[in-house]
């Protein structure tokens, strides 16, 4: 057995066998070995990001991490914007990236760089083996710090599937061809913790009495039963409750609790919390804008509101303490269910930003995943017309690093083969990690995705007014404006091995969604929008 | 004038006029001021591997830096690998990264991460300016850092255009929306330093003593009037002249005197180089292996070789220290140019490694720019197929994280818009950067991209066998297997805008190839080969 077996072994030890791989040549024995291996699962992705981002869906959707293999510094860099995503959505992932041996690490080689100090920029835990001896330790160390927040020591995991961590392993080449020492047993996570009695009862004080109150709710929050003792909380005290603009995992739909989003503009915000007296964030963090904008504050809490730092967003049991809040202020109450509106009728009509989301909102099936990287279509479409749909599990772009769809539908149709996933993505973002569609082929993983094409990175043109800048002339439009040449998605998909549809009209997309559900494998619609 | 107007102006007045752009919310300001601008010509990538790269080749070609804008870090990490590469081939580049108001940064908004420390692993200058009365001085110096080894200082920059590096300016948001301070005026760089009289007359003696030497060449050392420096020494003192593998550029076909690029594997350098005494760098670094391998050595000078660090790879003039060196061991003589063999007739046959190249070859065109990121189909093949082309030269994959070839050939067209460019691009790394198509749609770049389809990542299989991996199963051998789907590299090419064919066999190639050659814009033919 060699390093890499040592590695590979342990990681099944640990609960982890699905590896999105983009291997180069120091990570070649890791391959090598799947063979004799075949619980673990390598998923060929054709661009890091991809394998990142796959492993962030498959995390938020499973609650355990997966391994991703990367080759060296550049795989890693190309890879760390959805690992940034992934750490903003509190997911458990397990980077292996492999390095030069030890020998060759003085020559500075062509693909010699800086891995480590690239890895701590959204590593929780960042370690390289130094003998044959660490590897296995360091290895259910990396799985256990990944789960350090607890998910697996959660009596049922699935309510805290996004409550995690990135580790990364950095695994000199020759450690890996080197014969190795025997894998390490299951190394248990730590537990989450629970919110001190104390604190809830202070809670529970506040929240009982004359002053407005507000909740933000994130992170295993936002599971069924964490929305049904929010909702207990709403009714029996009038505090408002919220959840973020795009959380890493919420349950919505028909008989679900709804809850309600933060605005994406902090003008939406403002008149959302105005009056807002005490706001108590439930593993969750203060709400902040995404941007700073002249003049304008950056922290989105009203001036004078007492900010209480209930469930910290990471490592604690968010649904123990909200249903223990809900059993201290409103004792022996149910869940209020909301009631369900039926589906509006769909219209035959071009398809446009204030329309498209209906049809997806009237066809989605039963205990659907929607990756929603939908962006300026969706902002303020997307919700209201899936409030009464099928129940299903939305998965938001937590770290605004573009290019999440695509990738986090790979890994969530992965960990639930057996649910539909609908990526609602939009145009621009697609094209950072496009290739992904083709991994969807190769797995052949029922994934619908809704290419929202206004050919234009529209969220740039509403941003550039709002910071400020001058009139946009042709110059600065033309960096924002996607045409000429017009992207056919169409085409691109089907390259990749996608069957792919266009529409332009209501109608025509509800026909090709319902078309694309009922058939297994990737679909690609490209619904093609009037520009905003 | 906002301070990104500073930037703006200060970059213009220090030469540099292309910004290759990807920007976001917090580079609005510069966007906006590209109107009341127009000498600054910005070109839309639709990924920031496609900026980077673009970068790399406008400089490799013009010896200018081109600026990159790039949003926040992941946006940075995202052109990282490509960066990468320019920093392995001494391109100049000048970064300008956006990020948070400094009243933001404390807030830990979603998009916040340590720019500085992914900026740090490829650039030799970071900074950020912290007030308004910096910008101007700050973003001089950028550029002159960029240059620092001297490219714009030297009388013919020509010859020194891949002397430079990475500069990375991180504006802070609020300092692009306030009133800025007045453009800073050009700020020379650091003049190219001339090797000492004493090192000349030390290497003369050891080319003109007893002992087998060997001249490896890199740097500015591989334009033509290096190369004809080199041959003089050559032919008058017997020494062997060799240039790294894939140089960032070099001067080949007809009537240039040839130099024999080092072997890839190890293997094969250890046969050119056995028996040399003395090797001498010039411009050049010691040759060492890509990768380790198990029980074989990464330096690749062979033992008891005395290695002569002559003129080091960044800073000094490599062509004046060349044409002296020659002028002491070869007074008064002339470079000896190679008599050029007539082309090989093309011969109708299925496309395979050992033939693609011989088409090109035999139809390059006057003065093209080959970029080459063909790897396994190219390594063995495409220097001996081109040795008699028309004269061109020939961009190599520097640092060896691929997807450089899509975007090296975007920034080379842009800054030579009067020579063909052909980009010779395996499917596999294709794939990372693949939206650069559409940037030469947009730009209507005269690009010819030969798509090298062997279906597999064909150079991993390879590695497998000499790290003294397993026997590859099937599970491994699917991470190597870019099949099941084929990717269809016309129907992606099409969909982003560029006119696409698929040729087979050695006919089909030569027709299209010629066909595209003389359409202006870019065309890409998917050349299908036989698996390696």
């Amino acid at each position: 057995m060699n390093g890499a077996e040592t590695v590979l072994r342990t990681l099944l030890n640990n609960g982890v066998d699905v590896c999105f791989a983009n291997p180069g040549t120091s990570e070649m024995q890791f391959v090598a070995a799947l063979d004799d291996h075949r619980a673990m699962r390598g998923v060929l992705c054709l661009f890091e990001g991809v394998a990142t981002g796959a492993a962030d869906g498959y995390a938020r959707m499973s609650g355990r991490p997966a391994a991703t293999l990367l080759h060296l510094g550049p795989g890693l860099a190309n890879g760390l914007a959805n690992l940034h995503n992934a750490r903003r959505a509190h997911a458990p992932v397990v980077n292996i990236v492999g390095d030069h041996a030890h020998s060759h690490k003085r020559l500075d080689s062509p693909l010699e760089s800086d891995i480590d100090a690239v890895a701590a920029t959204v590593s929780s835990w960042v370690r390289r083996p130094t003998t044959s001896s660490d590897i296995g330790r360091d290895t259910a160390e990396a799985v256990a710090a990944a789960l350090s927040a607890g998910a697996a020591g959660a009596p049922d995991r699935s309510h805290t599937g996004t409550s995690g961590a990135i580790s990364t392993l950095i695994m000199a080449a020759d450690l890996s061809w080197e014969e190795g020492t025997p894998p390490a047993p299951h190394l248990p996570p730590a537990p989450l913790r629970s919110v001190p009695r104390a604190d809830l009862d202070a809670i529970a004080a506040v929240i009982a009495g004359p002053e407005p109150v507000a909740l933000l709710i994130d992170g295993a929050g936002l599971s069924e039963p964490g929305l049904q003792a929010a909702t207990r909380i709403q009714k029996a005290t009038g505090a408002a409750v919220f959840c973020p603009t795009w959380p890493a995992r919420i349950r919505r739909g028909a008989g679900i609790p709804a809850i309600e989003p933060l605005g994406y503009r902090a003008e939406a915000v403002g008149q959302q919390l105005a009056g807002t007296k005490n706001l108590v964030l439930v593993g969750a963090r203060e709400p902040v804008a995404s941007f700073a904008y002249p003049g304008r504050p950056g922290l989105l809490t009203p001036p004078g509101t007492n900010v209480h730092h209930f469930v910290p967003d990471s490592g604690f049991d968010v649904v123990e303490a909200l249903t223990d809040l809900a059993d201290i202020v409103a004792p022996g109450s149910l869940a209020t269910l909301p009631v369900t509106d039926p589906l509006p009728d769909i219209v035959d009509e071009p398809l446009r930003t204030e329309n498209w989301a209906q049809i997806i909102g009237a066809l989605l099936p039963h205990e659907a995943i929607i990756v929603d990287e939908s962006i300026t279509e969706g902002m303020n479409t997307l919700v209201p017309a899936t409030a009464n749909s099928a129940p299903h599990d939305a998965l938001g772009l937590t770290g605004l690093a573009i290019g999440q769809g695509i990738p986090v539908a790979v890994g969530a149709a992965i960990a639930c083969p057996e649910r539909p996933v609908v990526c609602l993505q939009a145009d621009g973002s697609a094209l950072y990690t496009i290739s992904g569609l083709w991994t969807q082929a190769r797995e052949n993983l029922n994934v619908t995705t809704v290419l929202l094409n206004n050919r234009s990175y529209a969220v740039l043109r509403a941003e550039l007014d709002r910071v400020g800048g001058n009139q946009a002339g042709p110059a600065a439009n033309a960096l924002f404006d996607l045409s000429r040449p017009d992207i056919d998605f169409t085409a691109v998909a089907t390259g990749m091995g996608v069957t792919a549809t266009r529409a332009t009209s209501t109608t025509e997309l509800a026909e090709q969604f319902s078309t694309a559900l009922a058939a297994p494998g990737p679909h690609l619609i490209e619904a093609v929008l009037q520009p905003v």
